[in-house]
């Protein structure tokens, strides 16, 4: 058998502001081959998500942070090419965490098999994988929607915003989502059904949230932080709730970003503002995926992803989530489907 | 009978920051008699409260502002001195909100009768008043603390803070306190049975806090906000909760505050901050003055009272809140006892 080269993404600094392609290092090494336990994954596609960027920091995370010389840490959808683990065979699609790199190996620890079945691989890095996870619990456990209440859902057009607004619609909410495009605002409002969007680049986010909530917001669904969540908040109802799943605006800062300077409405409105990982849901994912295949089978749910070609372009195309340039789910793929 | 002078404050001006006499207007005018279905009470202590502050100020607010030329809104004890309402006696004790003045005509609506016993009447302005049910819904309902976590409760030698660390004692909390001086610290420490205190004005509030919570913090009863918030937050376990009561730091502030820049705590530790108003528990006020006056009659709730003599004197002794001159509830005493 010839020698395996696995190409890495490895953490070469901590980011300072935006990710530059210097804060990672691109390092070639011969694969070793496995041992008894564990399993060889190929890579097929990896996930960039928001969150990424928090596991390249320093300070209290809800991870440890991937340290300086570390492959970079990353939701992979793969293939196993050799297992010497009972719970896998070799052709066995999964998720996990593989990183960004070609291969992983693994001890079968958090990888889960993909079930055989119509829909596209890409899908189990959105709409039945953490995205649509965290969509779900992050609404209906933290956000607890009721039919008749208004939803507001900030990063309305990212991966996990879109599927939070359909999700809202299916429970009986008005929906309006906040994104940063025409494009988007119309896809959101044309295609996923959302009652309204507003576009914070062009609007007056407070004065078209007040023409878009006429009854005043019940829940927020917080992707972004900073003034967005200032906005939302100004028109929150007695006993709103506000489901905190990302704070994006932050994440590159270099500067202590204020907290929301309406912060002071949730005592005035009796409002409840919770944090959530999706990880803290794990033992209820089955529960989850079963309903999300439900509506998604109804035709009530859709997704769109953008995949972008090749393991190397990951470091600059991660800031598509930060510049808002992506259309979807943001995707390397890393190699070809079996 | 002889035409009776009513000694009134309304409201003059909208304060900007501190509160001056020059906002409040003295006026002396005859008191009406009495119709069908009211009661005269006369006013005995008054209660100077926090959130007397938000119920000058225009805005958004959990109750409708004091307009200029009212009364002022304060809540009372006193007595009945005629009677044309079936529920209540001559004589009777009350409390309700009658407001700055020496009389006020009610027509019985959200006045109770003090019961006999062997109370002081103050008492009905502290722990078995507004005060006490704050602590006991705010602390119990929305803290939820459980037996061996940490709570941490700023303004704690305040009224209400000192009532919820003597309950979090109660269900077997580490309770730490955070107070403006060295003798409202030992106060909490040597008479109230905190375990820790904290003096916010000549500690490193952070740096004490990570000694005397050494387990991290799970519950923050919150009275202050600000930076004294910001700074509890640094601290808090995953999961904690934050009972925001009040945010007496700001409630001064001729300009927009900030809101506590440790935001971003709330999900990377998954915690919930959630706003409560007293009143909003009104249907369960019997059960929780049931538990007070056990736990009173244990001897394991003390309580101080801190009375000024004279009407005349709130606008200026309503400041002592914010200042912090006052050591337990701030009462004003109106008239005599009967």
């Amino acid at each position: 058998m010839t020698e395996r080269i696995n190409r890495q993404w490895c953490l070469a600094a901590r980011p300072e502001g935006l990710i530059k392609d210097s804060d990672f290092q691109w390092v070639e090494e011969p694969l070793r081959s496995i041992d008894d336990g564990e399993v060889l994954v190929r890579s097929i596609y990896l996930s960039l998500d928001p969150a990424n960027r928090g596991w390249v920091r320093e300070g209290p995370s809800y991870v440890e942070p991937v340290e300086i010389g570390d492959v970079m840490r990353g939701i992979t959808v793969g293939v196993v090419e050799a297992s010497r683990n009972d719970r896998f065979s070799e052709g066995d699609l999964v998720t996990g965490t593989i990183g960004w790199q070609d291969y992983g190996i693994s001890d079968g620890a958090g990888l889960r098999v993909i079930p055989a079945g119509p829909l596209p691989l890409t899908a189990y890095l959105g709409l039945f994988g953490m995205v649509g996870l965290t969509a779900y619990f992050g609404l209906l456990d933290v956000g607890q929607p009721k039919a008749g209440e208004t939803l507001v859902v900030s990063g309305a057009a990212g991966a996990v915003g879109s599927i939070v607004g359909q999700i809202g619609k299916i429970v009986g909410c008005r929906v309006v989502g906040i994104a940063g495009t025409d494009e988007k605002c119309a896809w959101l409002t044309d295609e996923l059904g959302f009652d309204a969007a507003v576009n914070y680049k062009t609007d007056n986010v407070v004065r078209k949230l007040r023409k878009h909530c006429p009854d005043g917001i019940d829940v927020i669904f917080e992707n972004v932080g900073g003034e967005i969540l200032e906005a939302e908040m100004t028109w929150i109802n007695n006993f709103a709730r506000i489901a905190v799943c990302g704070l994006i605006s932050g994440y590159n800062a270099t500067e202590r970003q204020g907290g929301p300077s309406t912060f002071p409405l949730v005592l005035i409105r009796r409002a409840r503002v919770e944090g959530f990982i999706v990880l803290d849901f794990e033992e209820r994912y089955a529960e989850a995926l079963e309903k999300l295949s439900h509506w998604y089978t109804e035709g009530r749910l859709k997704y769109r992803v953008d995949v972008y070609d090749g393991l190397e372009t990951a470091p600059q195309n991660i800031n598509r989530l930060f510049d808002g340039t992506n259309n979807g789910k943001l995707i390397i793929k890393v190699s070809d489907e079996p």
